[in-house]
């Protein structure tokens, strides 16, 4: 069950070409991205009304239709059947292919696949990931992982789990006695933790030299309903100002390929600080991409996979999990999704 | 559900050797093809009464008989036990493997699975694959395409999607515009289709040399239930008489193999005109052979194979497709089998 | 359904190492085995109670305890969880990996599954295949059929397929005629067949020097409920002292990984009559178990596996085979079976 009244990220904008048909699977169902002649992208059921054919195994029109492969239906980016080759050329009224709300913005498309009218306001705003000064960018990236979305926002929400999964790479055990803050929004949930005189991260060692020293270091989690996750990571050296710290802002965007698969949707903007020696920028922004890609691909995804697999193994009665005091931050997303499923289906 | 009161075509005569076993799946059931001492063929369900393994892992044996591979039971093409190796030898009446008519005709071999008694008035004649006077042959090809056999049949009584899917090789665009007429018979259904000058579709550059004139073609595909279908397809010069043309009969015999895949067996005889230049005959047979597998297993199988997915992945109540004027024959297909469905089912 | 108050091999000794954690899922559940501080085996069902991921994945502390790889938490061998490294550290009651009862015997690790508590004495002996004077050891071997472990059992107790499925391997044509004789204990069941003057199996080359006489040959299986069994094979010259032949005793030792696949742990000895030459023994180990191996990966399982995939695919009603006398075995052991199964559930 999937909450539909929402916006999803469908891909990134570089992802999109302007002629050529793009086949996406979201929320279980077969998706057609497209850029109309205008190039403002559209979404369509990927699936003609006649015989059922995928329509992206057909033939993008340089006037920004979709020719069907099988018996060359036409269809414009609203998903109106606008030409019928054959015989007297009638076009039946119920031709047409179902058509999804899309806006493309910072980088991003989204698609509303809900019953409502689509709301632009609630639109997540990653305007961070934008070109700009005094910042470097990261790759826009995407993987999927064989787990249901729940898993992953867990994850993501649970930054206890940096210190030891993550070894090394993006904490330690020296973080586990920090505090968890938790700060709940209507539709959002923030986890805060605040690390004094830790060691520096592997991932800190792209913009700072290793020299033993302590550093102080924060890691916010930002949840928006359903799958859009920010991150804040800094670092300053021990009793800093933030200002003149090295700051990462992280996109992790999910959206549901079907219940047990998940798009996820990565980058990063790592904010310098006025003092930054700016060297070696060319080779920081590919550090970053590298780090984090190993990160959730090869750290993350095996044990996530493998929690999802458990889960779809067991009997039920023996899923229901003991809870710490890390688990504040997934034990309140579950019970505000849950909520937000019910508001949807009791409208 | 399948209509099993029916003849069906197991394999080509020439893929069923005479001193081995030839394991077959049809209507969802394993079937085992062997050819007793004279030669005759014969089918049994491919499973041992006593442990159930299949019989066409053991071996054929000269005298026409099966041994199992596991106890060494044997049995005759009639399926009955005739020996066990064992204690005193002792047969027990049950220990038969059940048996199905078979007819070997014209190079191909039928099987009859249902409960009535077969009917040889039944079987569809494909005499024209003989070899004789006038006319040359394709290969007798087979592929198994991972679609139901509906879907299958659909695409071949729907010759509006020749100007498309296979646009070039097998028609073009110029030919949408042609009526189509529908003969209904007994248990089966010609859709016919005249299209006077039209360019020529690649598949009559083996015979005639393109020189940019028009020529009329028809293309006329008979249904016989289930699965037996029949092309009539030829060309002349425009006005010209259809006994002075090149006239292709091809025979696509489908029979499921499960559900969702089907055996596609095909083949076609090339009639040639009294003034026919017989030079480069022998490259003809393979260059048809070739044309009709690119077109079939290149061009249809992957489209009608994802018609089936959608399907098979789609809710049921988004799968009433749009009807076309170009779909009366497969309507009409549909209907037909439905009856004759109900027809079986409530004798 | 299994019987689960029974002890169940899980692996061979010398397949779990000292420091690390060894996966292994049995009656369909996933366990991890790995040796205390002590060395002692110990068992737990391979799941993290609190966020379901496999132990397995973790890492092996040389305190004997694991380490999840997720959140850190430590458990020891009885499965408590022992440390947790977060806020506090409190751990909650729950937090337990549940732990079953091992005994680690003649190289073999036995584990007891079921809810009551565990007998030693049901422990099945298999003390013969320790080093020792007058005898040869085979290599201790595994593989997975991917069949239930009844078919695997029956297999086993049906000493006529050994003429047919076997043929000069391990039997011959010669041996069909030979009476079976069943003895029956309380949960067991043992099938011998007696066979004087045959020809002499492949088997008996790694010892006897075939000369083209006759031996007498004797072949009994016992099964102990549910999957324990012992096969004692052996030849003399015609007429010969039993004491002065060959015996192989042989373990056949499977454990169902889920209901249609099974573990196959299989070793044997081979005891020498006092006048054996010794010039060949080292020979002799490896060719008995090349033969063993061979028998039942490539000649049983595949049969075995086809017979479990004919039972998946055919509707049940068809499923009732046909018995011979030779089935006297199989047919006892699937009812003493059912009793067992009905006792456990009754109680």
């Amino acid at each position: 069950m999937y909450l539909r009244n929402a916006w999803y990220m469908a891909m990134w904008a570089h992802d999109l070409p302007t002629n050529a048909l793009t086949a996406r699977t979201l929320l279980g169902e077969p998706l057609v991205f497209l850029r109309d002649e205008r190039g403002v992208a559209q979404a369509l059921q990927d699936r003609c009304p006649h015989r059922l054919v995928p329509l992206s195994l057909g033939t993008y029109l340089p006037s920004g239709r979709v020719r069907c492969i099988y018996h060359g239906l036409e269809f414009d980016g609203s998903g109106a059947c606008v030409h019928n080759p054959h015989g007297n050329g009638r076009i039946p009224p119920a031709a047409r292919a179902r058509s999804y709300p899309v806006i493309e913005r910072h980088g991003q498309i989204w698609v509303w696949m809900g019953e409502k009218e689509s709301d632009p306001a609630r639109l997540p705003d990653y305007h961070f990931l934008e070109a700009g000064e005094g910042k470097l960018l990261s790759v826009q990236d995407h993987l999927i992982m064989d787990a249901g979305i729940d898993l992953i926002v867990e994850n993501l929400l649970d930054l206890s789990h940096v210190s030891f999964l993550h070894e090394g790479l993006l904490g330690s055990s020296a973080t586990v006695a920090a505090d968890i803050m938790l700060e709940q929004g209507e539709r959002e949930l923030t986890v805060r933790r605040w690390m004094p005189g830790v060691p520096s991260p592997e991932l800190f060692d792209i913009v700072l030299p290793r020299k033993g020293e302590l550093i102080d270091m924060w890691f916010d989690m930002r949840w928006q309903a359903p799958g859009a996750l920010t991150n804040d990571v800094g670092a300053t050296s021990p009793g800093g100002d933030r200002q003149r710290g090295y700051r990462i802002q992280g996109a992790h965007i999910l959206t549901p390929q079907t219940a047990t698969s998940t798009h996820y949707h990565f980058a990063a903007a790592l904010h310098l600080p006025p003092d930054h020696d700016h060297t070696r920028n060319a080779a920081i922004g590919p550090e970053l991409s590298r780090i984090r890609r190993y990160a959730f691909e090869a750290q993350d995804a095996p044990i996530i996979q493998a929690q999802q697999r458990t889960i779809l193994n067991a009997a039920p009665e023996v899923l229901t999990p003991i809870l710490l005091d890390i688990d504040a931050g997934p034990v309140r997303y579950r019970r505000m999704m849950a909520a937000l499923l019910t508001e949807e289906h009791s409208v």
